[in-house]
Parts: C-alpha cells; structure tokens; sequence
C-alpha cells in the first residue's frame, strides 16, 4: 500500500488477504523478499467524463466515514474522494443517472458526530430544498452513528419534496468487497426516482452485490459491526428495495410518507445536548439518575428492560427528577416490541413516578427525539405532548406477526 | 376474575379479550347487566396425583417472574404456585417425566434482580449438585433480566454435571395463550436429556406451541418485549430443540461443553456490585465516565458504535479510568458481529488508553463477566488476562455468513 508519508513515514503498509492493512516500522524490517512482482497499474482506469446537462442535479453533502474517502495511490494519503469527478471516476455508472454538485460540510469519524452537526446538516439540507435546480440530495455519513443522524434529520426536516438519503459504506473503497459503489449509486436512484419524502437509509440488502435495502430513518439501525446488510428496519419493513443494475425501485412498504410540496417544508433544527441514553440492568445504580439530573441534564431516556421497566430502587430517583422538571422517557433493550407498562406492578408506578413510555420507538430514535424536542419546549406536559405524537412514523401501530426477523437453524 | 381481598377490596378485576386484567372501582360501577350466565366451574380439574417414585428427580428453584404465579380463584390473591402439587395440577404431562422436588428462593420481579441474587442463586445450584438424588435443576426466573442471571451462573458455576436451564414465560397461565406450561415442560426435560454440561435458557422457538429452543446462557438475549419465541441466540447458534411431547431433545449446535463429573464443580459465586453499563451515543458526555470513576465504580462496560468506538471527546476520560485503576471494556451495540479496534483510528487510540475489547460477546455478557472478574481481582492486568479468556464459550470463535437473521421482506 502507498505509504503515508505525512503522519507514518517509517511505516511499511501492507494490503493482507483479509482486506484490511497492517503497518510494519520499517527499521524492524530485516530482509524483504520478492515473491511476485507485477506491473504498475494506472490509477485512473476510467477516462474522464463529462455529466450530461439533461441530467437531473443530486447534491451529495459530505459528512465523512468510509464511503467518501480513498487511498490516494500516488501520495500514499487517505483523503476525501468526494469530488464530483472522484466520485464518477468510482462510479462510471452515476453519468448516466444524474448529475452531481458537491458540498463537504465536514469530514469526521461518525463515532464523533454531535447534536450540533445534526444541527448543520439539517440547515445544509433546508437550504438546498429551496433550490428549484436540485432534484434529490445524498448525504455520504459513516456508518456508525447513521441512524441517529437520520432520525435526527427525520425530525428535524418534515414535508420533504423527495426522499433525503444517508449512505455509507461498511468496507473501504481500496478494499475488492467495498459496499461504497453499489450503496452509493442505489442512494441517487433513491433521491430521485423514490415516492417518499421521508429521511431514508439506503444500503447493502443482502451480503452481495443484488440490491439495497431504503429504511425509514426513525426505524433503522446498524445490527452488525461488519456486514455489509448490517441495517436493519426494526418493528417497521424497510420502505423499498434498489435495484442499481436496472435503475429500480421497488416499493416493500405502503405505509410511507409521500412527497410534498416544497413550500410545506418544515425546519426545526435544533436539538438539546445535556440529553443522556441509559440502559438498566440488574442492579441498576440509582445514583446515575440521580447525577444526572444534579449536573444539569434536561432529559433521560432509559432503555428498560422487557415490557419498559428497571429496577424499584430506581424509582424514587426517578419521581424526583420528574419533580425537578427533567423529561424521563422509557423504551426497551430487546428492540423489537412494544413498551407497555400497564401490564406489571413496575410500570404502572413508573408511569406513576411521571415516566413517559414510548411504544415502539427504538432507544436510539427516543434519544434523538427528546433531544430535539427539548429544544422547543422544556414544560414537561408539552414534552409529554409531543414524544407522544407520532411525526415521522417513529411510532408503528401496526406490528404483525412476521415482522420479527427468522433466526437461522429455528 | 376473582377479586384481590387484600390489596384491592374494591376493585372488580375483568378479564378483556386480549388476555390482560383490568380493574375497576366499584364504587364508580352504576349498573352490572348479566349477558351471559356459566356454571362455576371447579378450580382443580386434575385429580390430585402422586409422582412416580421411580421416576427421576428435578429440582425446581422459584426466584419469581410470571411462570411462578397464578390467580387463586378462591381468595382471589395472585401467589407464587410453586409446590410440587401446584406444577403438577398445571401440567400433568410432567408426572411421566420426572419427580419434582420446589425451593422458593425468593420471589421477586426479575427487573429487581441484584449480583446479590445472582450468587444466591449459585449456591443454591451448587449445594444441589452435591446430592446424588438430583439429577437436574430448573430455575423459574421472571424473563426481563433472566439472559443476565443466566450468564451470570454460567461464570459462576463451571464444570456442570447436567444443564442447569432457566425458564420463564412471556404470558401468565391465567391466559389461554400462556407459554409457561410448553417452557417448563421443555425445561424438565432438557436438564434431564440434554447432553451439555452448561447453564441455559429454554424458551418457546416458534411464536406457536411446537417446540422450545435451548440457548446458551453467554449467548441469548430476550430481543422482543411481548411475543413468546423472545428469546434468540445472538453471534451463535441453539443448543438445541426440544420437542416437548416426544419428550426429544435435537441437538443443534455440535460446539457445546459436554456434561462433567460432579466433582471437577467449579464454583466462583462472587459478584463485584459496582460495574455499569454504558451506552455510547451521539454528543455522550465524557462526565459521565468521570462521574463513575469518582463515586469509585471499580468496572465500566462500553456499549460502543460499530466495530467498538465512542466519541474521541471520551477518550481522556477512558485514560484516567484506567490510570485510576478502573477496568473499562468495549463491546458493540449493534449485538451482531464482533468488536475490532484495529481497524480504525478511534478504536486504536482506546486500546492504547487501555480499554479491553470484548470480541463478540454480548454488551449484557461482558457486563456480568466483567463483575465477576472484578469479585476475583482488580489487578487490571489480571482483569484484561481474565477478561480475554473464553471460558464457558461466551466468545464465538467461528462466525458464518448465516449466522444473522433474516429480516422479513428482505
């Protein structure tokens, strides 16, 4: 592999069979032996191409993560490959779909996105709604917090003229299986061609290279560290599959929000950070409660265990945080199912102590959603008001039986 | 149903069409009309038997949860039915497959469960397997925590003589749709049949009465908050299949720990209470780490993003934790898959600041273990030793593609 002579240049990098490199401090290096030596492979094998002006206009918002960075062969760097011509030169197919206008809001590890960069990117794309120009917008996000951006996004963006879509990668470009290509050429076909004006993930279906799967934003979530079809729609059906070879939509789910006129936009980009996630288990410490709310954070979300419970010794401190005017809302840890805490003696008093229980919602999507909803208002009735209310289909009334994944050898 | 004449004299409880209780004031009733008039029908419909004396002995140890209860329809107070006779009038089938023999440990909702539980429970099984007359054990144990306990026991209690199996039930046995009767016979009959030396859990496979599933205790997790097949492997495969009225045991999965001799009994039952479980998330608060590490938590488990990361902002906070001696651990929140923090920069810096990844064990897993390595020592060396040891199989080596499940319509 190219060295990186920048920030590592006493280090030998190499490619290994599992696809992922390894470095090796040269002055450890006693004898190099040639086992194969092949020619030198140019590295641009595509020629450069034009977008043909009758193309639609997509504009892709670079966020960061794998999917828009690449090892720069004749540098050694890994940088951003988010030019429009970067990006064509990947993806020679793209010319035949649209064209591309590129902005790079940030390029971060998406482990360090933040309620503020929710926040940016949600303006970024309010903005270019109101372009008559642009008929779709991808925004390129690491894979590891996508789900949070997207609900936040949900949130924040209602009444959408076309779908805004996130997409990612799980493997890098340099690497034979990258996701990138196939996730990211789906994505365009998805702003475009797509019924829905909702917030929309869109990667990998399956382990190979057929189709992509687009997952309502507020009901998706990364189920697996590797795999490329590591998202999954929980307690909802994802709303399409992508077929890139054939430019195709296949609608799976009816119960979409449609495309809507753009002056019905709806903004509201904000969102409050001293918001915590917090998961019970067997002797759940109360004190963390109890800290949070002393240092001054304005919402919890807990995520209990079966039905939407945690312990009893919690409760007290639960009732006081209540009392001291911080949003106490409660999903569950098995993901799949529904919140109902009228069914044993811990709910109801949880519900008792104030608690707000929010059916189906995922963990991560109640997060999101408190966080932007005590940014509006900080009156506990209103709080209550709206996590209730079902914006963006975050809350699914109707679970039939088959929504829940087969495991196999079951 | 019959009233509670303790609790609630006043309350008319009604049984509704979907299977839940409601209660009603009566003193709000204006008027009752009778629709419809049946006969009382008697309590016992089984005439009281004996068990077989030749049959073998199981003994049951209650700790609470929904299949340790039922309505007495005489007095009208819900209590533990958990003598011999009780189970027996409730599932008569058990009468040809075992002796059953009942402590009540205690009998608490399962979201109250503490360490304390877990190692009062571990005694118990341990000073059972001492006895010649036994020849398995079931727990009755409330679903919302029972993954944790499993695991929990399964640390403490190695080198088992026949399967210790954990068994619940998602609906009561006042209710048609009750699981508790297919759960418990499957229980009895996998402790006694099943050739793994292991503690498990058995829980319905399918959401209809077929068959239960055998999970590892490492390995389960409840991943649905009401349906009755809840309980699924997660990064491996059932132990096995259990189809109640054939009285068979399937083996599904060939890599389990075979049944031992009752004198190689390793028995560890200590459970160090000061561990969390923390959730990483977009914006999380480093102070929440500091917090922990200043109320003298001696163990922090990362429930991290993707492949084992939370946010760069966090990881001065993870160095000081670890400086001041406090053991932190990473896993993955997206359950499936495995944590590998070689691949990118984020997760480099945190095993450089001297977090311990956790391969592919559950974040709940990882939790119970690190509390029970943290009862042996604090020496963090010993720790990571102890940690990184795969010792009942709650690290899956070998991951196949079919190990993730089908999502419907996908």
């Amino acid at each position: 592999m190219p060295k990186h002579a920048l920030s590592a240049p006493e280090m030998i990098v190499l490619k290994l069979d599992n696809g992922y490199n390894v470095g090796i401090d040269s002055s450890k290096i006693a004898r190099i032996e040639v086992v194969e030596c092949r020619p030198f492979r140019e590295y641009s094998l595509v020629p450069t191409v034009q977008f043909d002006p009758s193309l639609p206009l997509v504009k892709v918002v670079g966020t960061g993560g794998t999917i828009a960075s690449r090892v720069e062969y004749e540098t050694g760097a890994v940088k951003p490959a988010m030019t429009p011509q970067d990006l064509l030169e990947l993806m020679p197919e793209l010319g035949r779909i649209a064209r591309l206008e590129v902005e790079v809001l940030f390029n971060i590890l998406s482990e360090n996105m933040t309620p503020h960069h929710w926040e940016q990117i949600a303006l970024c794309v309010a903005r270019t709604i109101e372009r008559s120009d642009v008929s779709g917008i991808v925004i390129a996000h690491g894979t590891d917090t996508m789900s949070y951006t997207a609900a936040a996004l949900a949130f924040a963006l209602q009444n959408l003229p076309y779908p805004i879509v996130l997409v990612g990668a799980q493997r890098s470009s340099d690497r034979p299986s990258t996701d990138a290509a196939l996730n990211f050429i789906s994505a365009v076909i998805t702003t475009l061609r797509a019924p829905f004006g909702e917030v929309v993930v869109c990667m990998h279906g399956t382990p190979s290279d057929t189709y992509s799967l687009v997952h309502r934003g507020v009901k998706v979530r990364k189920m697996h560290s590797s795999r490329r079809d590591a998202f999954q729609s929980i307690n909802d059906y994802p709303l399409a599959r992508v077929w890139p070879l054939e430019g195709r939509v296949e609608v799976l789910n009816r119960r979409f929000i449609p495309r809507k006129d753009k002056d019905s936009l709806r903004v509201i980009a904000r969102f409050e950070p001293r918001v915590a996630l917090v998961k019970a288990y067997p002797g759940f410490q109360p004190e963390i409660i109890d800290m949070l709310v002393d240092r001054g954070f304005k919402g919890i979300v807990i995520e209990g265990t079966g039905l939407g419970h945690i312990n009893e010794q919690s409760i007290p401190s639960i009732k006081r945080a209540v009392e001291l005017g911080v949003a106490v809302v409660m999903t569950t840890q098995t993901l799949f199912g529904r919140v109902n805490m009228n069914v044993y003696l811990t709910g109801r008093r949880l519900l008792e102590a104030g608690v707000i229980p929010c059916s189906d919602m995922l963990p991560e999507t109640a997060f999101v959603k408190l966080s932007w909803v005590l940014a509006q208002t900080q009156d506990l009735n209103e709080v209550r008001k709206l996590m209730l209310t079902n914006f963006v289909n975050e809350i699914n009334p109707i679970h039939t039986p088959d929504l829940y994944p087969r495991w196999p050898g079951t």
